[in-house]
């Protein structure tokens, strides 16, 4: 891919968080990572993402230099960095403050699996991060934020569990690309408020079985996969 | 009907799902069946309902066996296929996975005759199945999930329960025809969806009285019936 | 208002309720009176709002007697008429299932006054009739319907309160026209939607202040209202 | 910016209001002041949002005596004025009764600062009014209203809370402009939302960390700014 195209391919990512309600104002934003050449490109702070060009896009290094763009980068970068750093298999982040994943985020919780739409995507609970310490707020914000993500996931495969939300902020999301991550918050945020629907019926409703959870998760993910269609021999 | 009409019939009703807003992502599927013929109509696995074409469209005997078309069929067929086999009245199936039907059925409760409009549409509550075991789980899971559903209903007319929300999943709803199944999911949305606003209101909320449910399904459905237009004379 | 007119007005009025999102499928109705005429304009039954052409309208007596349209008339015409012979002031009635007013009537709950936009509206709570009788359900009641609608108001004034939940049924509203009842049921459902909301947040609030509650129904109705633009002169 | 300007930007501004979905019916208003010629123009009274025309606009000063129009002007004119009033740095108010501010508003309860999107637009809790006495209302109701505001916000700094709930009935928010008054509404309706969505999954969430709160004020709000763009130099 060149710089150009992941530029356009992660405008089009911020205005697609835009169009599918996942963001509140101007707030939330997407990047995406270019892993041979090092470069991260990712939505200028403060900028609508609906009125988002190609051109607007930054372009740093993995360690935050600016590389590229006349615009000041999102203030969540250091987040991303963080992520990218961590996790190799990730090609894309995205920050929404959607309704129903900010909600349980807020509420301190993690977002348990009751049902088999949630056991389709993560192979768990979606994590929720523990609460940072006034000294983690106070310097390096943004970078301990992306930190407590990355222990949080330590015992578990960012590749499979896409997502993960801030306590009292709202979800981070990742994928294989900058469209992925954000095809990742769309997904939490339907699940999310199924969750909230199905809490709001039942406040004392426990996850599914177990042996439920790893059917449902088995039949899209790894070996054993057998749902949609077969990859095409050429 | 022609196998090409029931193909485009199929194929429609899996859009008007999607266009309803019953389904998650590509998650959610309709079928129809050609009772003379012994023919299934079925989504393929995968393929997002909005995009589909009725050449998409997979046709397979009431055993599962492939007939016609070049994709794999929805993982779900094994549950449609037990579905045609005990219940002779039934012409087409929908799976959805609407929020409020989804809610009830991860919240592990049958949704209550709250009040008429439920009434209208079904002579009691809405089914939910027994958990599955972790047996039925493992093996032959999709045929499993039909035979739970088959056996929930086994003191019920599928003729007049024309839906069931599976334990921890979400709901099957079924019909004459493809399109019926589908309004039926719909119809059992809209009744999720006022169940579920009157039981934040009032969690206690109880069944109205049976001469009232009886009335009002009497009013639409049997020999009693005086709802609608008389049927035209020729 | 020519006969012609008050088709046309009422079948307006139908498509109204259809295009507010007020009906659930096709049920909901709306209909109106000439009473220089004697003669109610009511929607068929079974016939979808949004579909609904003047000449589709059924014309019948105050008693119910057809007099003119080739169509029957909607199955709850008898509780029209029974609101129509009761309350002289009532030029329009409609009978919706809203989802937020139909939660209260399922939850058997009257709606309190809350907030001022309630009280911009009803001098005091919306009223729910009492749960019917076997025997009122069995024989006649549609019309019994209505008589239980018209003695819950039987100490209230139906110039004021325009609006009434039947329990574990669904609103039922009028006003001087039927465009005026259609506009009140859907100010009902706003109100409930807004009463709801709150009763989630505080399932103990209770009514705003008597004196609050009259000082705003006074700004908008009665001799001392001072909301709006003053009636032109000619 | 002459008066016809201020006119048109105020007439955008209730039309904006209206777009957004924040009035109920008719009911909400927005009105801005020049400060230079000591002028206040404000929607007039009973008119849609949607239908409105700069040349409907009503001119009053900031006593409330008319200058120009020929329509009465909202009857909430004298609350605004309280605030102009009081409140030097403010030139627009809005006046709106959106859902969910309006349920805090209802059920008599300040919004709580329960996650960083909240924190990065208000400096503390969206403060909410004690109940107004019954002569307070029965007397200068309007004024009265404006005066319980005022005095809510007395230790508060009025340029960085910008908008308060007013006890059983519903917002008030204002802002440099009208526009920005519009604009701050909208912001409290999504603020009110995630907070009772928040509230529906854990009634007793409490705020989020001060350090937390300040950082992310800070970020946006005062000398220590860092999100958005650097204002440019010419």
């Amino acid at each position: 891919m060149t710089a150009r195209r992941l530029r356009e391919a992660v405008c089009e990512a911020n205005r697609d968080l835009f169009r599918r309600g996942l963001v509140f104002e101007s707030f939330g934003n997407a990047s995406g990572v270019d892993r041979a050449r090092g470069l991260v490109v990712i939505k200028p702070s403060g900028v609508p993402c609906e009125r988002l060009a190609p051109s607007d896009l930054v372009v740093t290094d993995l360690d935050g230099r600016p590389v590229e763009g006349r615009l000041r980068s999102s203030s969540d970068l250091p987040t991303h960095l963080e992520i990218y750093r961590a996790f190799p298999s990730v090609g894309g982040v995205a920050h929404a403050h959607s309704t129903f994943a900010t909600a349980w985020a807020q509420a301190g919780r993690e977002i348990p699996c009751l049902g088999t739409a949630h056991a389709d995507y993560f192979p768990g609970p979606v994590p929720i991060t523990r609460r940072m310490t006034p000294a983690e707020i106070r310097t390096d914000y943004e970078a301990n934020t992306g930190r407590v993500i990355v222990r949080r996931l330590a015992r578990l495969d960012p590749a499979a569990t896409s997502a993960v939300l801030v306590h009292g902020h709202g979800p981070f999301a990742w994928g294989a690309s900058a469209a992925d991550a954000v095809r990742a918050a769309a997904v939490l945020e339907e699940l999310a408020r199924l969750a909230w629907a199905t809490a709001t019926l039942n406040p004392g409703a426990g996850p599914i079985r177990r042996a439920l959870h790893e059917k449902h998760f088995g039949r899209k993910h790894g070996p054993g996969a057998y749902y949609g269609q077969p990859p095409r021999e050429r």
